[in-house]
C-alpha cells in the first residue's frame, strides 16, 4: 500500500491536501500539513477532541468511546485513532482549531488583576527595588556637521554622550540604522535610550527630542504557562502598568501537559515547531496587540523578563528538552542569561535584554522562583506554604532561612485540561458555582458578565462544582453520582453526568456537563496536591499546624473558594484566614524582575538557595497519594473539626 | 492609460509576469519583479548592457546608439530606455544576469594571492600580532549528573570552566542549544570555544572532545568591493589559510559605482534590497562554498573582519547612506563595533563578533584603513605613497608621523566597469597584453591558462592594452585611432575599435574590441589618479621625488605593468624600483584584523590619526584633472627622462 491523498476541508475555510504514508494516523498527517487540530492528549486517544468527519473514502480504526453511535454513523472519527485505507476527503470542524484562543487584551486600569500588581508595587518600594531597570534616557543636542567638521554621526553622538553622562557607550545595530535619519529629522536634538553596562553603556534606541521628553520606557513581563501565556507592559521609569493581555499557548495542540510537549519536541523538526508555536503563534501577536493598546511599537520595548516552568523555558529558548523527563531529570540550564530579543526570535528592540527567571529543577521552574519572590515568603521568619496551581502543581515551604520545593503531577485539570467541558479562565468560563442541596439547581458565575452564555468550566469553577456536588450528596466519596434529577444526564452507555448549563444557555448549543471521568481526573489532581503537601511536611518534620500562612497562586479564575477546597480534601484543614489567593505570581514576579535589576538578582538568589525535592523517588508518597484519592480523604479524621 | 502586463521570458528559464505602471521604464519594472537585468550605469542609458528583445507588443523610446540597426530591427532595445505602450512579451537574454558572476573558490595553497598573505604573515609575526584573536579552546571533562547530583548542564559546565581557566563565562544561545545533546553524545568530555571578555568569557560553541583536539578555529576575512567580494578563511590558532574565494557583488545590477547604489538605496525598500543583494546573493553562497572547500560549516566560523569602502560598509550594515553623497558628506559611523553575525544576517556562528575596518571619511573607507595597515607605510620614517585601484581610486601619503588620504572619482574602469569589453579579474579575463608595433598583432595573457578563450578585459589588461596602443602609435594623445589594419574594426557609425580577440577565440563568439569611448573612460580614470597625486603632494608641499616607495594595491589582475602605467601618464615618473604591487590589501588587512585583536586596534589607531582631504573642494584640482586627460599629459615634460 502506498501513501494516500488526503483532502482536509476546513469548516468555512480552505481545503488543504496532503499525502498520508502507510501507518500514519490522520492527526499526524494533519500536523505535517499545518492543519490545526486540537489534541490535548497528544494523540493518545483519551481526550476525544480531535474529531473529524469522513466525507469520502475508507479509514481503518476502532470506534472510540468518545464518539456517540449517531455521530459515528454520520462519519465522525477521532483523527488520532484512524489511518487512511484509501484516498480521503475529511471535514475538519472549526472547533478543532479552538486552542487558538482569542487573545484578551486589557488596559489593567482596575480589577483584581491590577490589585495584585499594586500590592507587589508597594512591596518593591519597601524593598528599594525601584528605578533600577538599568535603562536610562539622556537628552543630547549636537552641533550639526559641516564641511570643516565632518565627524561621523556615531562618533559625534558618542562624544557628546560621554560628556553628558560621564560614561562611554556603544550603539546597537537597531539604533545605528536609525541614527542618520533621526538626527536630521530632529535638528540634531535627540533622546538616547541606553542600557548601562559594567564597561560601557549600549544605546538601544534614539528618539526625536520632541517625542522623547514625556515618553514611557516600555518593559515587558511574560508568564509562559503550559496552557496560557500572560503578559503585562510596564513603564520602567515608574513601574506603571501600560497594558496587559493573555492568550492560549499555541503548543497546546501538541498535548496538554509538558511530557506530551517534550515527546513531540524530540520528533524531527519538533523542537522548532514547539518554539514557533509559542513564539510566533502566541507571543508575537499578543505583543503586537498589547502594544497597540498602549500606543507603542514592539520595538519600543527595551527590556523583558520571562517566567515559565522548566519545560516551557527550554522550549521557548529552543533548547533540547528530552533530558528533563529522563533520569536523572537534569535541566539544560538553571539560569540562562545574556539573551537578547533577536537571539530568541522576539519582535522587541533587537538589543533588548530578555531576563529568564531561573529554574530550580526539572519540574520546579522559573515560574516558581518568580512566584516565591512575589509571595514574599522568603522574607518571613514564620513558615509559609506557597502553592502554585497551574497545569501542574508546585509547592514551596519555608521561611527566610530555608526553602524546600517540590512538584506534583496534578495534571492540567486546574486549567481546564483533561476535563470534557474544561477551558481556560477566560470569557464564557464558569468560574464559580453553588448548588441548591434540595433542587440540585446550580447558580453560576460566568466570566464576561451576567448576559454571557456558558462556554465551559475553568479551574475555580471546577473546585466549586465538585465541592458542591459532594456537599449536596450528589456524588459520593469516590466521585460517583448517587442522586437523580433533571440535572443528571446519561450517555449512551448509561454513565451519569451533571448538567451545569443546558443547550439553550451554552455558547456551543450543547449541554455543558461534568461526567464521572472528569471528576475522577479532578480527584487525582487534588489528591496529588494534598499528598505532596503531607509528604513534604513529613520529610521536614513539620505538621500542618506549623504553617503560618498559605499562599495560593495560579490563574485559575476568580481565585479559589478555600472552604470548598478544604471540604473536598485538596488543602489541609487549617484556619481559613491563613489562606491567601495571590493570583498569577509567575507574572507579577516577572513584572518585578523587568522593573528592577535588584529584584532580578534577588530571584536568582532565592532560586539558588531553594532545595528541590524529587517527590516521585520518595518512599511513602505513593501511599499518601492513593489515600488522598477520595473525597475528602480515606482518613476522614484529617478533615474533622478539632 | 492604465498599467500594462509584461511577460519577461528569461532565456532558457522561467517566465515572470509583472505590471508596469504608466511612465515606468521596463528596467524599473524588471527590478520590482525580481528579474535580473544588469545595468552598471543604473539606468542612465549609457552602458548599453540592459538589452532585451521585444517579442510582442509596442514600446515607446528612441533608438539608442548602443544597438545596431540590425539588432534594432530584430526587436532589441535597452530596458532602461523604453516604456510599455501595450501589454508586452520580452525576451531577457541570459547575459543580462551575467553580473551574478560565478563564484571562484580556491585552497590558496600557492600562487601570487598566497604570497601576499605570506608576506603579511611575516609582518604580523614581527609586530607580535599573533594568536591574539581573543578566542580560546578549553577541554572540559565533567562528572555526569545523577539523581543525587542534578545540577543543570550549563551550571555544571561553567563551574568546571571556571576551575580550569580561572575565568567566569556565559554561554551564547547557539552553544546552549547544542549543550544537552553534545554532553551526552561525547560522554561529558567536550571542547569549549570561547571569546575572552573583560568581565567574563562567552562560550560560542561546544565540540565533542574527540573532534576538537586537532580542530581548526576558523575566522573569516572579507573585502566587500563595489564590484567584487573577496574572502579568505583562516585558522585563528595559526594564521594558516584554509580556503579563499571571490564573486561579483550582487549590488552591481543597481549600478557600477557607489553613487548609483546610494541613489537606489533611497528608493522605497532600496536599502534592504541592496543589503540583501550583497549579503544573501553574494556573501552567504560564497561563505558556504569556501566552507565546503575547507571541510567546515559556516557556523564553525567564530570571528570575522570586514573591510569595505564607506558606502559598502553602510549598505552592508543596512545603515541609511544618502548623507554620504550630500554636503557636508558625513558617514553614519567611522567605527561600528560590537556587531555579531546574527545582527547582520550572516550565516556564521550567531555570536561571532564581526569587526568592521573603520572609515576615515565618506570616500575613504575601511578598505583603506585596512590597506594602509597591510602596506606597512604607517611604520616607516620615509614617505610612501599608497594607491588603491578599485572601483574608485584612493590615495594615502605619509609616514609614521603623518598620514593624509584622499579619494578620486576614477570610476569603475580598473575593475572592468564602463568598458564595453570590461570584466572582473577572473577566468577568461585578458590580464596582460603586448602589441607588435609593426603588425599591430597582440600577445595576450588570459586568466585561467593558455587554452582559455578570452571573455573580456580586466584592469591590468586595460592598462597594458592602452599603453601598447599608445606606444605603437595606434592611438594618439587624445586616445583616437590613427592607424588601420585587420585589427582595427569599425561600427556602423564608422567609429574605430581595436580587436583584441576575434570571434573564434572569444567565449561569447563575438569580437572582443576596445573602442574610443572605452579609451576615453580609461583616460579620465587615469587622469583622476594622476591629478589627485599631484594635488595632494602640492598641498603638503612635497614633490614626486620625495616619494621613497609607492605601494599599488587592488585586485585588478596580474598586478600592474608600472612601466606602461607611467608611459600613459597614470603614475608619476619616478624610478620603477620604487613601485610595489601588493595585491588586495583590503583583504589582507582584514585577514590581519580577524587573526589579531592587536592588529585590529592598530587599524583603528591608524584610521583615527589619518587626515581626510576632500579633493573636490580644493581649488586647482579640476585644472590638474583636465591637464591629465591626455596620453601621457598636456605637460609632456613631466614624463621625459631627467
Amino acid at each position: 500500500m502506498s501513501s494516500q491523498k488526503i483532502l482536509f476541508k476546513i469548516e468555512g475555510g480552505a481545503t488543504v491536501s496532503a499525502f498520508a504514508p502507510e501507518g500514519e494516523t490522520l492527526l499526524e498527517t494533519a500536523r505535517k500539513a499545518g492543519v490545526d487540530i486540537d489534541a490535548p492528549c497528544s494523540g493518545n486517544g483519551t481526550c476525544g477532541k480531535c474529531r473529524v468527519k469522513v466525507l469520502e473514502g475508507t479509514v481503518l480504526g476502532e470506534a472510540p468511546r468518545q464518539i456517540s453511535p449517531e455521530d459515528y454513523a454520520a462519519g465522525w472519527r477521532l483523527a488520532c485513532c484512524i489511518r487512511a485505507a484509501s484516498d480521503l476527503s475529511l471535514e475538519v470542524p472549526l472547533s478543532a482549531g479552538a486552542f487558538k484562543n482569542r487573545i484578551k487584551v486589557t488596559t489593567l486600569s482596575e480589577g483584581r488583576e491590577r490589585a495584585a500588581f499594586d500590592a507587589l508595587g508597594k512591596d518593591l518600594d519597601e524593598l528599594g527595588y525601584r528605578g533600577d531597570s538599568g535603562l536610562e534616557t539622556t537628552a543630547i543636542t549636537l552641533t550639526p556637521p559641516a564641511l570643516d567638521d565632518a565627524m561621523a554621526d556615531r562618533e559625534r553622538l558618542l562624544a557628546k554622550y560621554a560628556e553628558e553622562t560621564g560614561r562611554e557607550a556603544g550603539i546597537g545595530i537597531f539604533a545605528l540604522r536609525k541614527l542618520p535619519g533621526i538626527l536630521r529629522e530632529s535638528d540634531f536634538s535627540v533622546i538616547c535610550v541606553a542600557r548601562k553596562g559594567p564597561d560601557r553603556d549600549l544605546i538601544l534606541d534614539i528618539l526625536p527630542a520632541a517625542a522623547g521628553a514625556q515618553a514611557v520606557l516600555p518593559g515587558l513581563a511574560v508568564d509562559i504557562g503550559t496552557t496560557t501565556v500572560a503578559m503585562v507592559l510596564t513603564d520602567l521609569r515608574t513601574g506603571n502598568l501600560l497594558a496587559g493581555g493573555s492568550g492560549g499557548n499555541g503548543q497546546i495542540r501538541f498535548g496538554a501537559d509538558v511530557i506530551s510537549r517534550i515527546i513531540e519536541s524530540t520528533r524531527p523538526g519538533g523542537l522548532d515547531r514547539l518554539r514557533k508555536a509559542v513564539i510566533e503563534e502566541t507571543m508575537l501577536p499578543l505583543i503586537r496587540e498589547i502594544c497597540t493598546k498602549a500606543g507603542i511599537a514592539p520595538t519600543d520595548i527595551y527590556r523583558a523578563a520571562v517566567a515559565a516552568n522548566t519545560t516551557m523555558t527550554q522550549l521557548f529558548t529552543g533548547v533540547y528538552a528530552d533530558f528533563l523527563r529522563l533520569e536523572p531529570y537534569v535541566p539544560a540550564f538553571f539560569h540562562g542569561d545574556g539573551f537578547r530579543s533577536s537571539d530568541l526570535g522576539l519582535n522587541l528592540n533587537p538589543d533588548a535584554e530578555v531576563i529568564l527567571a531561573p529554574s530550580i529543577g526539572s519540574y520546579v521552574g522559573g515560574d516558581i522562583s518568580s512566584g516565591v519572590f512575589s509571595s514574599g515568603i522568603y522574607k518571613k521568619d514564620s513558615f509559609s506554604l506557597f502553592i502554585d496551581l497551574g497545569t501542574n502543581g508546585e509547592l514551596v515551604f519555608g521561611n527566610s532561612e530555608l526553602l524546600m520545593s517540590c512538584a506534583c503531577s496534578a495534571g492540567p485539570a486546574f486549567e481546564g485540561g483533561d476535563i470534557s467541558c474544561g477551558m481556560r479562565a477566560t470569557d464564557g468560563a464558569i468560574e464559580a458555582c453553588s448548588i441548591d442541596a434540595e433542587t440540585m439547581e446550580p447558580s453560576l458565575t460566568i466570566i464576561g458578565g451576567a448576559d454571557q452564555k456558558a462556554a465551559g468550566l475553568c479551574g475555580s469553577g471546577l473546585i466549586d462544582t465538585i465541592g458542591e456536588l459532594f456537599r449536596c450528596g450528589i456524588i459520593n466519596a469516590k466521585g460517583k453520582f448517587i442522586r437523580e434529577s433533571k440535572r443528571i444526564g446519561h450517555d449512551e452507555y448509561g454513565a451519569a453526568n451533571y448538567i451545569l448549563a443546558f443547550a439553550e444557555n451554552s455558547v456551543s448549543g450543547q449541554d455543558i456537563a461534568l461526567n464521572e471521568t472528569d471528576i475522577d481526573s479532578f480527584i487525582r489532581a487534588k489528591g496529588a496536591i494534598f499528598s505532596a503537601i503531607r509528604t513534604m511536611l513529613a520529610i521536614m518534620d513539620f505538621s500542618p499546624d506549623d504553617i503560618e500562612e498559605v499562599y495560593v497562586a495560579g490563574g485559575i479564575g476568580s481565585g479559589i473558594n478555600v472552604e470548598k477546597a478544604i471540604r473536598i480534601g485538596m488543602f489541609p484543614k487549617i484556619p481559613l484566614e491563613k489562606y491567601h489567593y495571590i493570583g498569577n505570581t509567575s507574572l507579577t514576579g516577572a513584572y518585578a524582575m523587568v522593573n528592577s535589576a535588584g529584584a532580578a538578582s534577588k530571584v536568582i538568589e532565592i532560586s539558588g538557595g531553594m532545595t528541590y525535592l524529587e517527590l516521585s523517588s520518595h518512599p511513602g508518597y505513593m501511599d499518601e497519594f492513593v489515600a488522598a484519592c477520595f473525597l475528602p480523604h480515606t482518613n476522614g479524621a484529617l478533615f474533622e473539626d478539632r
